[in-house]
């Protein structure tokens, strides 16, 4: 029989992913809310705090929790550096609150005794031999004095230890008698900025140099970074710099046969010259590499390396490690399949290998190679081809060593595959942003990804085209479909990134009835003509400046869709958590036609009182807006202003009490 | 380092009480579905089991599980007997599943070759080593044989291979390589059908004596069960039967000081003729009671006790255990309070006191007193206000020990308090039922409680009146409002009650500004004339048996809410799971005035196509409609007819491919 004078319930802890299986994600100078439904029987008040402490820290810090309503409590904690945290929660009945509510109610009603005084005064008597500090010894040891001084009227004596200081006094020495304290601790994994909010630019470097039909080395790519850092952006994202297999090499338009100067597809790793370790001989040496991470250092760039487990048939691998892949009943490897489809120039790792662990331990030292070269952000292909318990342990050892490290997953799958990498511990995730072109669907996504337990594990990269991608929208859509997709990803969420030179030169011609470009890079060399007259770099350079002059627009916690009455136009805000920056985004999502309508704003996601006057500005076109209350008239043609992104500035409020004469 | 092949990944299991702290709830014969999302890496199919066993048990029982869409899976259980079971979840990738997909896919584009079957035999050679019984070895070895029978031609082997028998044969003897089970064993508790489905009715059996001015006694009660049994309910409940405290009694209207006659509260229990195992004398003798419950039996009923966790002044707990209270500083016990009101009559128990033990151990054996005496539900009074940690401890020894017992929570308090008494034990719960008058928030309540988690832990009991509730629509509704919220409360939960006869008898004067009865039965005896032309009675029995006939009443899980365009008409629907029996409830909110509508049927939740014919047969009023879809006019005048109970008859499909000549 196990019995306990314990009264106080803890539930529905938040956050908590996966009943604790998983940590939460957060990030460095963010507040974090941790939230719990706080039950006792009967009436008494409740005191709570969260314990919060570095992972494995012996000792816990203390943020008090307060009520926020029906049995809901908050505290805030929040980390200066990245790492794992740990938090639980601890909560008793106050039992002081609870006598001064009482008292308080008995003096207004005439009728509080000298019994009730001395309840209180018991209670003060229990802090003071609790205490450990002389002077509150003392003025604990004064109050209880005062409370018992039958010199004094019982109400003014009730009255005088009714105060907050008292309280905090009597709270600060309390033994906590019987409190609860939750029965998990729950971790919370803590990353840098970057993680939260990024500006990603992805070039081929062989397609870097300047001069048409050369293959790219990185010294273009390092002559290319000024470019790519003039738009704002701060991470460079290559597809993998690795030898590219020959055997079964595809050739230009994805074509089975290659002709012998196709270069292949960067995808293909291994070869003679190496695998995931080596660099692309065409592409320099790993010094050149080097060279290529300390130049975009000096721009302002972090390099992100695309890391895709699985290999070309001349991998060295599948000579030293057979047993990593499937082995099929004549002997030879297992290739890729999609059946009937054949990629014979893919070999798949198998994590169901007799040798996993070494197969495991192979993987993730390519990580550590390359993070020993300086690099710390990667992009992952295709990692739901991999075991979910792989990416669980690789990125937790990973992450534990170099807390900094940053790890997009690259998988377009169904959506709870792409939530379990998340979990699994990916940083960031691509997301279905490039499909999601309706209002309805934007406003559906994005609320489950910002205003759902999902904000606790996923954090959403949105793509509007990809090597991989260019959707029928950009397709048909023109400029105004460009400018419209690239002010959605760098404003529905703080991480976003562009495949270039192809987008800012609104390459627009698939493969017919694809969703995919023509004569694809992944199979080519290209050369690009940067300097073509409409080239959208200007327009990026000013989206990615409003972005790092706006921190409301460098998170996603505090995001709110907006009503307007055509189905056309798509209207969300983004805010501090102070409300000191408020950026109102409102989107024609319709390429072709002049669309216009009514807004209905939630005035209090802006921070602004319900009548309130308020100035818009639109940073891109720079127009400025007088607006009054939710409902204002907006209009953009999608060929002069596809889209507004609002700073939005509470000039004052209406004057209520002006005279009416 | 921790290394597994696994690769599947279970999530978001379903049922599953804060994340498994609680059992959830079940009754005899119910369907049990159990849902989870299960993934894994890549495209491989999945094979799934749901294991399921009484607790404790050695072995599992396996319920197969199958996809419903975007990975989550559902497989469905079933209890036989009442008590406590536990499941998990297992799956695999289901190897054989996997290759006939592909297989038949490489067929059908004719690319199959010999390399493939060699795989497929393999397989199929693995299940058949795996097999212990010899008809399946010998059949899955002639499988294995005819595969690699090289005189067939490889599409032909290849399509005899893909047969369902061959895949249930392998499956059956699969290994199971690197299954995944869920890493928690989760717990349902099933109690017997009456803690799903009953009809409460609660009289003062002291006011049950056939002539005014008379002391009611068991025998009175006896002689008053006919009565209730034709009105068709199975569940009597008697407020406290026990000694009524002296000290503080309360007179008339809940006045502090009582008359030498006044009968005091049946709440205030205890006084020297015995507390909370004794009966009040001038109700009879503990064997008188017996013959209550006896009587109650042979007509139907089953009897309900109030068990009230507090003491009169008198009780003998108070001078034989003063441990159990709280003292005050001057040695006196600490009455009831909610300052600056003051109890006096009551004393409440201390949860925190140093003999808790001893408590709890009291506590729960009155509950096992009376069980001894077969009494077989308990209505608790004021849960809420005894510590959670008690209930859940005693709730569970007594469900262990006692499966058939039903404890109904009285808390009406704040919504999470209320839940949280469901979760640790308590078997039906009372509801807001009595104060959600409007369309809008009757529907989002009853949602709440049907149609999310919460229906796993909280079954609800809907009570229009009790002796502490006249709500003022009841008293300015006149006899609509009694008729519209019997309907509601006897078809929105499959659990109701009604405090009578004040119920039929449509007592409707309160004390002026409360909603309470006025001249309140909780103080005195009265004499009800229950021979009233105007009772309520045969509506009453007419709509306990429309619930005894229909089992989709008997239930809360196949709940839909319907569409009308009249905010003061309400629609919704129950269903058995198989449609066979569908009710449809049409309710007049507006006790005034007659209200017309046109409904928008959700179809598919009444088993219809979109564009049926139907009948709905009003079984009170006897009257019957011909519908066709979802759209039809509904007009209730309340001074003729509150409400409809549809039974939904499906006469015939439209026949969509009459010739049209």
């Amino acid at each position: 029989m196990e019995v306990t004078q314990r009264r106080v319930s803890i539930r529905g802890v938040r956050p908590q992913v996966d009943c604790g299986r998983f940590p939460a994600k957060r990030s460095v100078g963010e507040p974090i809310d941790v939230e719990a439904d706080i039950l006792a029987d009967s009436h008494d008040l409740i005191g709570a705090v969260v314990l919060w402490r570095p992972a494995g820290a012996d000792d816990w810090d203390e943020a008090s929790m307060e009520l926020v309503a029906n049995d809901r409590w908050r505290g805030t904690v929040e980390a200066d550096e990245p790492g794992r945290y740990e938090f639980t929660i601890r909560a008793w009945i106050d039992r002081f609150a609870t006598w001064q509510r009482d008292m308080a109610k008995r003096v207004d009603a005439g009728v509080s005794t000298e019994i009730d005084l001395q309840v209180g005064a018991e209670i003060i008597a229990a802090a003071m031999n609790n205490s450990t500090e002389a002077a509150a010894k003392d003025a604990l040891q004064r109050a209880h004095d005062a409370l018992l001084d039958d010199s004094q009227p019982v109400p003014r004596r009730a009255d005088e230890a009714l105060s907050e200081e008292l309280a905090e006094l009597v709270s600060a020495n309390d033994d906590r008698r019987f409190a609860t304290t939750f029965d998990r601790t729950l971790e919370i994994r803590v990353d840098r900025e970057r993680a939260r909010f990024s500006s990603w630019y992805e070039f081929f470097p062989r397609s870097a140099a300047p001069e048409p039909g050369r293959h790219g080395t990185f010294d273009d790519a390092i002559a290319r970074l000024p470019y790519v850092a003039s738009m704002g952006f701060d991470v460079v994202y290559l597809p993998p710099i690795h030898p590219i297999g020959k055997t079964h090499r595809k050739g230009p338009n994805n074509v089975t046969e290659a002709g012998p100067d196709d270069p292949g597809s960067p995808w293909a790793i291994g070869s003679s010259e190496g695998g995931h370790k080596s660099v692309h001989p065409e592409l320099g040496t790993l010094e050149d590499f080097d060279r290529f991470v300390a130049a975009a250092d000096e721009h302002g760039l972090e390099v992100a390396l695309d890391i895709a487990f699985q290999c070309s048939p001349d991998h060295p691998w599948v000579s030293e490690h057979p047993e990593w892949f499937k082995e099929r009943p004549d002997g030879s490897i297992q290739y890729a399949e999609n059946p009937p489809k054949k990629y014979q120039d893919i070999y798949p790792l198998n994590f169901e290998s007799d040798d996993a662990e070494g197969l495991w331990t192979e993987l993730k030292s390519v990580f550590e190679f390359w993070i020993d070269r300086g690099v710390t952000i990667f992009r992952v292909d295709n990692p739901h081809t991999k075991s979910f318990p792989f990416w669980q342990w690789c990125l937790d050892e990973l992450t534990r060593e170099h807390p900094d490290t940053i790890f997009l997953s690259e998988a377009f799958t169904r959506p709870k595959v792409m939530y379990e990498l998340a979990k699994v511990g990916f940083t960031q995730s691509y997301t279905y942003f490039a499909w999601r072109n309706r209002k309805w669907e934007i406003e559906q996504y994005y609320n489950e990804l910002h205003r759902t337990e999902v904000a606790d594990f996923f954090r959403p990269n949105s793509w509007p085209n990809t090597p991989d991608i260019l959707t029928e929208f950009l397709q048909y859509g023109g400029r105004a479909a460009f400018v419209q997709k690239l002010i959605l990803a760098a404003t529905l969420t703080a991480n976003y990134g562009i495949y270039g030179p192809p987008f800012e030169l609104m390459l627009d011609e698939a493969r017919p009835g694809a969703e995919e470009y023509v004569d694809n890079e992944k199979y080519e060399v290209k050369h690009w003509d940067l300097a073509q007259p409409d080239s959208l770099r200007e327009m990026i350079a000013r989206v990615n400046r409003i972005r790092s002059e706006n921190p409301a627009l460098q998170q996603d916690r505090e995001f709110t869709f907006h009503h307007v009455d055509n189905e056309e136009l798509l209207a969300f805000s983004k805010a501090t958590r102070d409300k000191s920056n408020v950026v109102l985004v409102v989107v024609n999502l319709d390429p072709n036609w002049k669309q216009a309508g009514t807004t209905w704003l939630d005035m209090e996601a802006l921070g602004l009182e319900p009548d309130s006057q308020f100035q818009v500005h639109d940073r891109i076109g720079e127009s400025r807006y007088l607006w009054h209350g939710p409902s204002n008239y907006v209009e953009l043609d999608p060929h002069v202003t596809p889209g507004h992104i609002f700073v939005v500035r509470d000039i004052h409020r209406t004057e209520r009490d002006f005279p009416t004469f």
